[in-house]
């Protein structure tokens, strides 16, 4: 499903940003990058750079928006905040990934970014069937034209599920070795005088509580015990 | 709240990296800065840079992690996929941005992006009390500072609600403004040869349908009248 989209790059001038952005398709597992009119030398750098996503290699490059989207089902144009355009409605990043999510089931989709200083013209914005924008909260600050290609693809990527998978807890330690922590830092305190021998049954009941709420994982406990039996050592030399 | 979160990069080199995590800072609120141990000339040039956010003018310099985090109720390390790291949990970006948005309500967290090249260290990492990872696809491929930056900062911003949060629809025409350009084609049609006088009943259901297919909009209907009309005067001339 993810080789339907095209992630159409126009005008782009900076071959870093074109880099940038390739970069975060690999990261995302989507691969048809295509470049309209790209400033000739900025594709060439961007194609040729140490490091440059394979991608880049196999990136097409068009000569008109028309070209770029005509397999596409659905045109998606990218926007900032506060945009000029009436013309289209326009949808927020988290709703719109769901839209297009469905319409790559179907088929291909092509995802449009305009050049750093301009965005998408109004010619561009016409083979579009409605717009998406990143909800920033500045209306004059544009986004980077990588960053905004890595929260497109990200959300697109996103797992709503795993806000409510758990990660795997640290294992705790037994009832054991927590009570064998509790009575050896008992015994180093009584050895280190901090024990009032008058409150030593309350003092023991605090250090127990106290000990059971560090939530010791099953491989600190040794390493604990180990440090307090060294300590406990040194104190009674 | 968003206040409370303190962004801390640690040993960046790259000066365009610590510029587009401020933007990406500015572009989503958040506004406290902290580096680590920036090679000083990136930060001075970062600093410097036409269209610095006036965030990094107030970025605060710190000597060391400890101090960087030293307020903070909550400190995450970001890691890249199949980071040898084994101390600690870590936690998909979907999930620990809500356990930040929790904690922020708290008090200060502290979010820590290491370097371009290798990371956080683990000496870095043990002043986090869990890690924070984008879920990307490669576990070869790092991500992009800036851009994992961004990731993070978006998903912090983002709104679960607008999901579901329908855009305002285009206004649709009126059944008598649609009906007005159904039988406008038709003339056009017929005028033009396109209708066979033996099934031009069936076919004006036909076009009546389609018409109402294309969900023609209240700005719209006037306009494709005005083809139509046109149309028609130069077919009949």
């Amino acid at each position: 499903m993810k080789d339907n989209l095209r992630v159409v790059l126009v005008a782009t001038r900076n071959p870093l940003n074109i880099g940038a952005a390739a970069r975060a398709m690999a990261n995302f597992g989507f691969s048809r990058l295509r470049v309209v009119n790209p400033y000739d030398v900025a594709f060439r750098e961007a194609r040729s750079a140490v490091g440059a996503a394979p991608l880049l290699q196999t990136a097409e490059e068009c000569s008109s928006v028309a070209d770029a989207v005509a397999d596409a089902v659905l045109v998606v144009g990218t926007t900032a905040v506060g945009h000029r355009e009436l013309q289209h409605s326009i949808r927020r990043l988290e709703y719109g990934a769901r839209l297009i999510l469905r319409a790559l089931s179907r088929g291909p989709v092509a995802l449009l970014f305009g050049s750093e200083k301009f965005g998408l013209s109004n010619d561009d914005l016409s083979h579009c069937q409605w717009l998406m924008r990143v909800p920033t909260v500045s209306q004059d600050l544009s986004m980077n034209l990588g960053q905004a290609v890595a929260l497109c693809l990200y959300e697109l990527s996103r797992d709503p599920k795993a806000i409510s998978a758990r990660p795997e807890r640290i294992k705790p330690a037994a009832a054991a070795a927590q009570e064998q922590i509790t009575s050896q830092l008992m015994d180093a305190l009584s050895s280190s005088g901090y024990v009032n021998p008058l409150t030593a049954a309350s003092t023991e009941e605090k250090v127990r509580r106290l000990v059971r709420r560090l939530n010791i994982g099953v491989k600190d406990a040794p390493v604990l015990l180990g440090m307090l039996r060294q300590i406990l050592w040194k104190l009674r030399k």
